[in-house]
């Protein structure tokens, strides 16, 4: 049986760990690549690192870009000359709207690329840390362009779940307005409260024994990696903006709650957040 | 040599760990106490129940009240007649500034009551989820009253220095605003988001595969016991209000940074929030 060929550009923890999670499964031939020479020689100890990018790509069944957000787009326009007619692109960054509307004018492309991101991650990065288990159980957000043939957005589908992940299908728009929710917003805050933090130290040193589990949980996210997030808050500003307004105007109405000292009011507050949160 | 008498009211989580932290230490003798029965067949598990609270407190060197912030005053009332003159009493609810004032103007109880806030906790609650380590490595902050003899304030944190802890003392009311920025403002923050999600939930049923460890983390705190949170509310509203306002400004202005889509701004306020988060 013909091994299918899978080309992973960029192979930073995403892409190591899915070299290794398809080296576990039998029937794909692995091929990487980095930008960097010193980035190819660490991807070496993971994966068959190809002599270029052309190499990687050509002949490959399948491509996935594992770059960040802003740099997809620009590897898509270098490599779209050396695909094969059946070849399927997938990325895995974070942001899908803008990107799809860009792909879809690039010329020569038509229906071979199907935007995709991983509910997978850790906090740290580099090959080293790749895990052939990362996508077992997590989602993956697969969001076909308008027009790309259903077999490839089933194709990306199947491979997806080939490395244990679960798959669903959203359009680009409706995938960046769910995650501005449920993870730019909350980066933010976090990064805000970090902010606030720093101020109140730098009058009052001693409140830095005041930190606790709580607000270690609570500010975990604000390590992230800052040029990933930098993406993100220019690529998704409308949802991240219109969701920061809604967090905004609700906080404003709250302040009203804490001077009225009304406890049945919090009561009830603290008790849906405890319920619903315990039901995630 | 005579072993030194602690009185426990309120064997729960922290009051059963700080029995089980004396327990192990020896020169010591616990007796605890709760108020309803089922309460105290639990305790009993972990530390001998006295007869009645006036026996528990009766003859003690100390008392420790494990009650929430709002029981915290009527249990004094209800003890200061039993006290001996030299019985030192503390509590460990998280808020001291009008606690501290209120215990001032109760007659009988002068000078021997010595306020505390060990950070330290689980998310689980009750004696069976008692820790004799709970406490170790941890700050209490001690928050003397006006006119407490020095004396006092060094055995309090004598004694909390004996189960492993680390001790500040501070006022009452410098630790009520420095916990509302750490921990006040977190909490009210993890459960607004916890609101907005619900929201978007309710139009929007997928977007809870969008959640991730991210999320997770961010809003862990939410699931923390509605009643302690409302007397929390209600009783350090200034000093919430005033982070909270805050941090709600904060918001309106980065609201334009977000339309103004300046990547350069965000990388340095990502990279700042990641430097200081990684410091901690």
């Amino acid at each position: 049986m013909k091994r299918t060929k899978v080309a992973i550009i960029g192979v930073g923890l995403l892409g190591g760990s899915l070299a290794l999670a398809l080296k576990g499964k039998g029937g794909y031939r692995v091929v990487g690549w980095n930008h960097r020479a010193s980035s190819r020689r660490r991807a070496a100890k993971i994966a068959p690192v190809a002599a270029s990018l052309e190499d990687a790509v050509r002949g490959a069944d399948l491509v996935v870009l594992c770059t960040h957000s802003n740099a997809v787009l620009a590897m898509l326009r270098e490599i779209t000359p050396h695909l094969g007619p059946r070849t399927l692109v997938m990325d895995v960054s974070s942001l899908k709207g803008a990107l799809a509307r860009e792909a879809a004018r690039l010329p020569g492309l038509e229906g071979r690329f199907v935007p995709c991101h991983p509910m997978a991650g850790k906090e740290t990065s580099g090959p080293e840390a790749s895990d052939r288990d990362l996508y077992r159980g997590h989602y993956v957000f697969v969001t076909p362009l308008r027009g790309t043939p259903p077999r490839n957005t089933a194709r990306a589908a199947a491979f997806w779940k080939a490395v244990g992940a679960k798959v669903l299908s959203w359009t680009p728009d409706k995938h960046d307005k769910r995650v501005a929710v449920t993870s730019h917003l909350p980066h933010l805050l976090a990064c805000v409260m970090m902010e606030r933090f720093a101020l109140a130290a730098a009058r009052d040193k001693m409140i830095r024994a005041a930190v606790g589990t709580g607000f270690r949980d609570f500010t975990r996210i604000a390590a992230g990696h800052p040029a990933m997030w930098a993406d993100i808050l220019t690529l998704n500003d409308k949802e991240i903006g219109r969701a920061l307004t809604g967090f905004r105007r609700r906080l404003q109405r709250l302040e009203r709650d804490v001077r009225a000292r009304k406890r049945g009011k919090w009561l009830s507050f603290f008790g849906k957040a405890r319920a619903l949160r315990q039901s995630l």
